[in-house]
């Protein structure tokens, strides 16, 4: 039986009933976790989606997991050494790289280019050019520093191309890095224009951007986070932001998500929260469907799936 | 004698002087004409900046006026005939290419992946994140159609290169054009996802994009307008974009500036205004003197000049 608790439509679910057959699915709730759904999950052989830890440990009819994310750090404290020996886990690597890198493009030209304070002036009616004109900025030339070269670094490396941006990339373990040593990173934080960091939470990313990170950097530069809101202390990063010391930030993560009310980033001037919107598009689960599919018929096939998730390494 | 009337600094006039010298430099007041300017105006050898246009139909002492924009309309109705046997002038075509490509990637982008609507639910600490993922779009493969292929449209198509977009050009004179008729304009608009205008204001532009031009378009498609007001029917863009006919804008340019309060495009939906700041960056004076600099150096060598406006063409 195949288990999958994503927001299907019916079209969808008709999609995922043929791509299954001969075997059943079972559509768990897409919001919650009722009983039923955990029962189905405990007798499934492919989940699809994703699941409270604890259904994991216990799922012992379960032989393949194909999440719908890239990350996974709420599964890290399971017993995987115990688990991987008859599970294998695949995610979404690689698989959000466009709309993220068009996202992160988006916001830093939103900064650069004053749109988000058009924004703010259309409401109100107000004519502001003089007064914007001379605070814009182009992104031609500009230094940007990646803390992080998966697919999306790699992507966004790409699309920075015509624009003449210096690019270096910091990645302990991706292809086409630049720089592999944080004491490299930190020698080269000053000079950057912008710096995007977008690195799994793992026990050595936790709290990598705090004080000491940010204070390297240059007054003005933005900062952007598209990786996990656990890499970075937030309380020095709004207080840089509300005091100008930073230029700016793009964020799509934060610690807390939603983010709450009294949170002071909801505050921080030439900041754009983009609210984890940052992977999404219209054609999102259609896509995700596409993609369990080609990993479904490998799997009948005997053959090894895409994006199996190194579990040591955390990602 | 050389006479300016551009907003600079201290820093910026003491620039002037010492690239004029041993002649002298007027400096005008940047936002009004009065008399002592007019009479300075008249007197003037070299005019950088702009002028009330029957000041220049009486300069008899003028050579050369270096306009510091690229359109020039308001000049238009003066009889050029009589006064280019005299005068030279040139404008600041290909100047603004960086930052308005930039404007136009940064407010297409913006309605791509949504950044107009997380600016507008931050002061609201609205989390809508389940709401807006399945709103947002990438711009990767989309069919993106320039009406106008100057220095803005050849620098646009650059930065869309790594998107994957398809794009196809339309214009009469610029390098590079796909096409050349309106009628193969006609026979592209009903593809695009994306139309940019970007073309002066001349007799054969004004109402280019009214009714039939709309209506060729796709629903849900971007209109994009970096070139003059005077190109569009304004109240069939913004009923249009009311109605949802079309899926949003990104608008420089509109026949009266400041767009009066009262204007329908204030409160259209998916619309960006961005003021008439596509061309603005804090470095842009600094920019406008060195481009002035050589312009200044070929006139004093007897060399032709840069920019030498087409005044039959209009641009």
């Amino acid at each position: 039986m195949l288990f999958t608790n994503l927001e299907f439509d019916q079209e969808q679910r008709n999609r995922m009933r043929a791509l299954s057959a001969p075997d059943e699915v079972y559509f768990g709730d897409p919001e919650q976790t009722p009983e039923a759904d955990r029962e189905a999950f405990l007798k499934a052989e492919i989940a699809f989606g994703w699941c409270p830890p604890e259904w994991l440990a216990e799922a012992g009819a379960l032989r393949w997991m194909q999440f719908d994310s890239v990350g996974i750090g709420e599964y890290a404290h399971l017993d995987w050494d115990r688990l991987s020996r008859r599970l294998v886990r695949t995610n979404l690597r690689g698989f959000f790289a466009e709309p993220v890198a068009e996202t992160v493009l988006a916001g830093i030209l939103a900064l650069y280019r004053g749109i988000d304070r058009l924004v703010d002036l259309k409401p109100r009616q107000a004519w502001m050019k003089l007064t914007l004109r001379p605070q814009l900025k182009t992104l031609a030339n500009a230094a940007v520093v990646l803390v992080g070269h998966g697919a999306l670094g790699q992507r966004l490396r790409v699309l920075l191309l015509p624009f003449g941006c210096r690019v270096t990339a910091y990645d302990q373990f991706a292809e086409g890095a630049d720089l592999t040593q944080l004491e490299e990173l930190d020698a080269v934080l000053p000079d950057a224009d912008i710096v995007c960091t977008a690195l799994p939470d793992t026990p050595a990313t936790r709290g990598l951007f705090g004080k000491k990170r940010f204070d390297l950097m240059q007054a003005g530069a933005i900062f952007v986070n598209v990786g996990r809101g656990s890499l970075v202390d937030e309380s020095v990063l709004a207080e840089y932001l509300l005091s100008g010391r930073l230029g700016g930030a793009v964020l799509d993560v934060t610690d807390q998500e939603p983010l709450p009310c009294e949170h002071p980033l909801w505050q921080c001037p030439h900041t754009i929260l983009t609210q984890h919107t940052a992977e999404g598009s219209f054609d999102e689960l259609d896509r995700k469907i596409t993609f369990f599919a080609e990993n479904l018929r490998r799997y009948r096939q005997g053959l090894s799936l895409e994006n199996v998730i190194n579990w040591t390494r955390g990602f």
